[in-house]
């Protein structure tokens, strides 16, 4: 008998419902269970009611994922969801590889959102307009050696540089050194954006520069975008030129 | 008397109308003129009748500003689309360039969509979960040396690496210079996804990997991510592990 149970791994994007896509709006209201950490699960509240729904705290991830698939090996279509795109630094890959270490023979299908990048861009002006890095700087599952390296292949190569999780509670000198590394290869006056809660409620935004960025709030829901050499600051917003003669 | 104008710099998402955001179609819906290449405004047909819609040939960015800011200035609301987001590779960056040029006062909204490489990465599972770099390999508008030093760096610090504009019918060594580059640093081995028409009409899927990806059909509405050292392919799908111990 062939299982119905289905898995979507759902980006919800930046927060607001008003930036996630249809396609995710569809497969939330196709399924019959939701699973997220509890702040994500929140924000989507108004969508899933009279649906079973399982909320866990952070740092759950393994578990989450072998609830998702437990339920959709019952036959139900579940949807596990996180913020921005589900397939950067989301549940995407977790959930595969659950799925994968358990031989399940089931469906999984990623549903793309707006990542936080790209929100907290949205409201800068235009500064990934060229060739651009994301890095996270949470050393929780990856070794801050192999982080640094790629702070500083990024700075050498001019990239943009988008910083994901640039400091929590607990973890707050890397920032320091990441800004440090930055400074390597790009001059302190190089364009720092700040976005809190980017493209959701209690949304703020600095732009600043490399020298002065430690003087601003920082913290996990906040996205970090470096400028290359080009970007700039006119009329409040940083822009990257692409290379257009005007 | 205040300008009532205002400039929405739309990103569409992929093309299927179900993976743009609502605020985007909201946004058109508020618009009373649309400029876009045509391609992007036949994709959102539907969603445009009845408005003044006014589609140009490619390579027209900076008269289509122009045109934007101008309809602006006469007091209407314009949106200026593209696909994916508009503030990666898009429409955002040159828009505010053409308005800061004309010290023209008037709203500029940014917003954004599901890029492409996002797009791509949910249809071949999850190889974007660990650090990434987009890089253009479009030289018309950046001196070849600096992308090659970019992909170099890229491969340097074992990037996910997305390759926008990898290849058009007048530039097709570009990406055979990329994939030496790439060799340098990594494996040849190493797992490369390669999606045409990502979330749209006519979406094909390849996973390949650095030795044999340019056997595949590879043009301007492709997208090729090209794996870390530590992505691997399973049941058909390419996944970027974060860390996670299973």
């Amino acid at each position: 008998m062939e299982n119905k149970g289905k898995i979507y791994v759902i980006g919800i994007g930046p927060g607001n419902l008003e930036h996630m896509s249809q396609r995710a709006k569809d497969a939330i209201s196709e399924s019959e269970v939701i699973i997220g950490y509890k702040t994500y699960t929140n924000l989507v509240k108004d969508l899933i009611e009279n649906k079973e729904v399982i909320d866990s705290g952070m740092r759950k991830e393994i578990e989450r994922c072998n609830l998702t698939l437990d339920k959709a090996l019952e036959g139900k279509v579940v949807a596990i969801i996180s913020s921005g795109d589900s397939g950067i630094y989301g549940m995407a890959g977790i959930m595969h590889e659950v799925v994968f270490d358990r031989e399940a023979s089931i469906e999984v299908e990623v549903v793309p959102g707006i990542t936080a990048s790209n929100a907290a861009a949205a409201s800068l002006g235009a500064p990934i307009m060229h060739d651009s890095c994301t890095i996270s700087l949470s050393d929780l599952l990856t070794d801050w050696d192999l982080i640094k390296k790629r702070l500083e292949c990024a700075a050498m190569g001019d990239f943009v540089v988008s910083l994901y999780n640039p400091k929590s509670k607990g973890r707050v000198t890397q920032i320091e050194e990441a800004r440090e590394i930055m400074l390597k290869h790009k001059k302190k006056d190089t364009v720092v954006g700040i976005v809190k809660n980017a493209k959701r409620e209690g949304e703020n935004i600095v732009i600043t520069d490399l020298e002065h960025m430690l003087e601003e709030d920082i913290d996990m829901v906040t996205m970090v975008i470096i400028g290359n050499e080009k970007t700039y600051v006119k009329n409040n917003k940083m822009v990257t030129p692409r290379g257009y003669k005007i």
